[in-house]
């Protein structure tokens, strides 16, 4: 099998925090939101239905497994999730901890205003917080 | 089990086409996308991790199932699938073709804009042909 290969955008915009058992957990580098993506490692796949459907089970116990842990974590009033992939086409799945009184609510955050650099320290203690919640 | 009732944005901005084992099938009433929503008929839901474990992998395969043909049937450069709810709280996930010469491109479609009214008779086409793609 071929290396997976990060798309460039995701490598840059995101950070990785862990390897799930199909899927790279990243966190998108906008500390407006707590916004997770979900990258499968598999290559030339843009849409959910590309995979196998071992593959698509595999990926949608983790997305419900993320969001769960996110919710459970930040107390959000609403989770976002969502498979775009309008403008960067490798598969990438969306897991984003919404607030009534966030930047862009009620609206989605794809594409709205600029992201916000996260101080250093929060952002280790969110990572901290959120793979402690994400442990088996 | 208490009757299901549909929240009132969802019967106004949408239109039933069909009712999948967990799911009623339907139509955004906006000709600008190929737009279809998959409401759950379980009531004071929000989150996809609020269903049974049983009702989350029947919800799972109806999106994969709409989604796939959504695609053939339109030939979309992209599917967008997402489950959002800032507005509408009861849970419902988007399924929507997208094109890169439609109206929001590259951008998401909700919130964009003023939904467009259908020409009937192309409504109906799409509704016909839709039903065929997903017919078992």
């Amino acid at each position: 099998m071929d290396a997976f290969e990060l798309d460039g955008r995701l490598a840059r915009d995101s950070e990785l925090l862990a390897s799930l058992s199909l899927s790279d957990l990243r966190l998108q580098k906008d500390s407006r939101f707590p916004w997770l993506v979900l990258v499968p490692r598999v290559n030339g796949m843009s849409e959910v239905f590309d995979l196998t459907l071992a593959d698509r089970e595999i990926l949608h116990h983790e997305i419900l497994r993320v969001a769960e842990a996110l919710k459970a974590l930040t107390g959000a009033t609403k989770i976002n999730i969502g498979a775009l992939g309008n403008i960067v086409r490798q598969l990438h799945v969306h897991i984003i901890a919404r607030f009534e009184d966030d930047a862009a609510w009620p609206g989605p955050v794809w594409g709205f205003g600029q992201a916000s650099t996260y101080d250093e320290e929060k952002k280790q203690e969110f990572i901290s917080r959120l793979l402690k919640a994400l442990a088996p």
